[in-house]
């Protein structure tokens, strides 16, 4: 763009500059055109003539849904204060790490709506900067774009756009807001629905990566108060803030392939904030038996011994090794564990029987743990 | 929630303090759920009992499409920096004014999209926070959910849920970050299309408001600079301040019910950044000539004596009280002027013809002020 060359105050003196800004959208749109196929399976068509118009549209073959209704979802997430961590991690290994980010903050958008069987159609990006030379770090950038793009096709939704404003006097210059929002369908109405549980239930635990998006700011923390900071070595040998950046699992094309084989999952937990509290989120009374928990990263060993953060508290704030948790009928327990045993390359993580619910006081029992969380230590749903 | 009472560090500790947000989302849950039927106009129709879960649902009568194809947008947008301006205004006046500003956010979502003919049948809520202290603020905090609410009134659409971070180290304590998505439906598919647009249509103008949501980085930075800041009196008597916390006007409504009166609007644009170069935002050869101009609000006089900003850097940045630009042939201008004029009051702003557009080199002239923006003043759509 070029700046009017008139005397007076230009809006780039009150520190707003298209040119640091476009490329990073024409980046994204570069990038996001290559995603337009997909939703096809929805019967979802991205319109790519109308990308760079003030909203993207999408053809959605009504007719497809013949005699039934269609139910879809929007969500709006964040990523939470992960970057921060990127940023501080680079200083050691000199690299972005804004790829994981990326696939962090869309994972954050698209495993809530699979919870109740809501699969993506469409997400959108917002990246919010306190200073427009942020988009100018040209890997990091580059980093961010091909990362979110990625991600949207391991989630296999259309990149539709989004926003990318200078908040001066908002954001703290040099850091950056990641968040964004999906629409999506669910090709199987009410198949994933809390009113479908029931006592003798099983609870399936998928594998996490390690921390995922949240408790990072415990993470950081830690980081802060200890002399190598993010380069302290864990058990397997990699630092602490490397453990940390692993991406969180995208698990919504699992769950969707999961319905499309004939596996009847009643219901969903994505566990984020509020670690295993999430687990009794259902409006219903039931109490949550965990028989068996999975060995948690080392990551977490860490945070657990240099918190120190005793076991109630970090199975109360993280994933302890576990992103999601699967309902389903005792008799369909083999099916969905051979699926992800098949399949587990395809997907990263793997899948394990760990419990089951019962009528009766809501709680999560941890057994093995000996921790019990009541319903009043989850008070907002 | 009651935090274990245990040992070590818990999240609170880390700045997370769930206790100062849950009340604000039960406050939103509850405003939220009076706009279920919002979008019942487009056979889309909210499922109360999903609110509170991870997503919002929506069941769509896709019989209603029939043979037709049904067309989608999805938006994500935000509000910029103008609730810098309440905070600052607030030491003066006393009142919170994020009823204004939630309409403002809300707007900016909802009138994009209706550039194109898209109509919000769901928004979402993004408030991002530097300090969840943020949230006990009452007054601040119910001005903010009821002129969400009201907003999705106006805009017509289900207020389906949102996401409330804290953001210690991204967004600067005390201040607050609002943004959010739509998810919308095209009721006439092709009408609005810049496609459309042909050599001789007119250019229709929609009042603004005053600056909206645009261009507030410069006001405040004049604010700054001024001995009595926000308190400087303007020509009609109010104050810099609260003149400029008028709040954007949603014009998807209006132009929804002008589609449905049979009135054929090719094509919309926001004017937003870029102020006035925005209108050439089509992807076309088209020479938009405007021969009048409505007068500026004070506001704008104000901040071109005390900026100093010249017409040509106050036309390419502000909207200068012209909030929105419709395209429509030269026979529709008086049917459009007419309903205008007749439902002034409803909608809370007139219309008047300006300009048309002629086949030719990419640019916008303001005849009036003698100024022309080339296409190259525009580079990013």
């Amino acid at each position: 763009m070029t700046q009017p060359n008139e005397v007076g105050m230009t809006y780039a003196d009150a520190g707003v500059n298209y040119e640091n800004l476009d490329p990073f959208k024409r980046k994204c749109q570069m990038r996001a055109k290559r995603t337009y196929q997909n939703a096809e399976r929805f019967g979802v068509y991205g319109r790519e003539a109308s990308r760079g118009e003030s909203v993207y549209l999408m053809k959605v073959d009504a007719n497809r849904f013949g005699e039934h209704q269609m139910y879809v979802g929007h969500v709006e997430e964040g990523l939470g204060t992960k970057n921060l961590v990127a940023d501080a991690v680079r200083k050691i290994t000199g690299r972005s790490h804004y790829r994981q980010i990326a696939q962090d903050t869309v994972a954050m958008i698209v495993n809530d709506p699979a919870t109740v069987g809501i699969f993506p159609a469409s997400v959108a990006m917002h990246v919010a900067v306190g200073s427009d030379d942020w988009f100018t770090d040209e890997e990091r950038a580059d980093d961010l774009v091909q990362g979110w793009g990625d991600a949207c096709d391991l989630a296999r939704c259309i990149w539709v756009g989004g926003e990318t404003p200078t908040l001066k006097g908002i954001i703290i210059s040099g850091t950056v807001l990641l968040s964004g929002s999906s629409w999506g369908i669910a090709p199987k109405p009410g198949v994933m629905d809390p009113k479908n549980l029931q006592a003798g239930d099983s609870i399936i635990l998928l594998d996490s990566s390690g921390i995922h998006a949240n408790g990072l700011s415990s993470a950081r923390k830690i980081a802060e108060r200890l002399d190598e900071g993010y380069s302290w070595k864990l058990s397997d040998g990699r630092s602490f803030g490397e453990a940390l950046l692993d991406p969180t699992h995208i698990y919504s094309g699992f769950i969707e392939d999961c319905l499309d084989a004939g596996i009847f999952i009643k219901y969903g937990v994505h566990i984020t904030g509020h670690g295993w509290r999430k687990i009794m989120r259902a409006d219903a009374e039931f109490t949550y038996i965990l028989e068996k928990v999975p060995r948690p990263q080392p990551v977490f060993d860490f945070i657990q011994k240099h918190g120190p953060v005793t076991d109630r508290e970090a199975y109360s704030t993280f994933n302890m090794g576990a992103g999601f948790a699967l309902f389903v009928s005792s008799h369909q327990v083999r099916g969905l564990l051979d699926f992800a045993e098949k399949h587990k390359e395809k997907y990263g993580f793997g899948a394990m029987e760990a419990g089951h619910i019962v009528r009766g006081e809501k709680k999560v029992v941890i057994k093995p743990k000996g921790i019990e969380f009541t319903a009043n230590t989850l008070a907002v749903r």
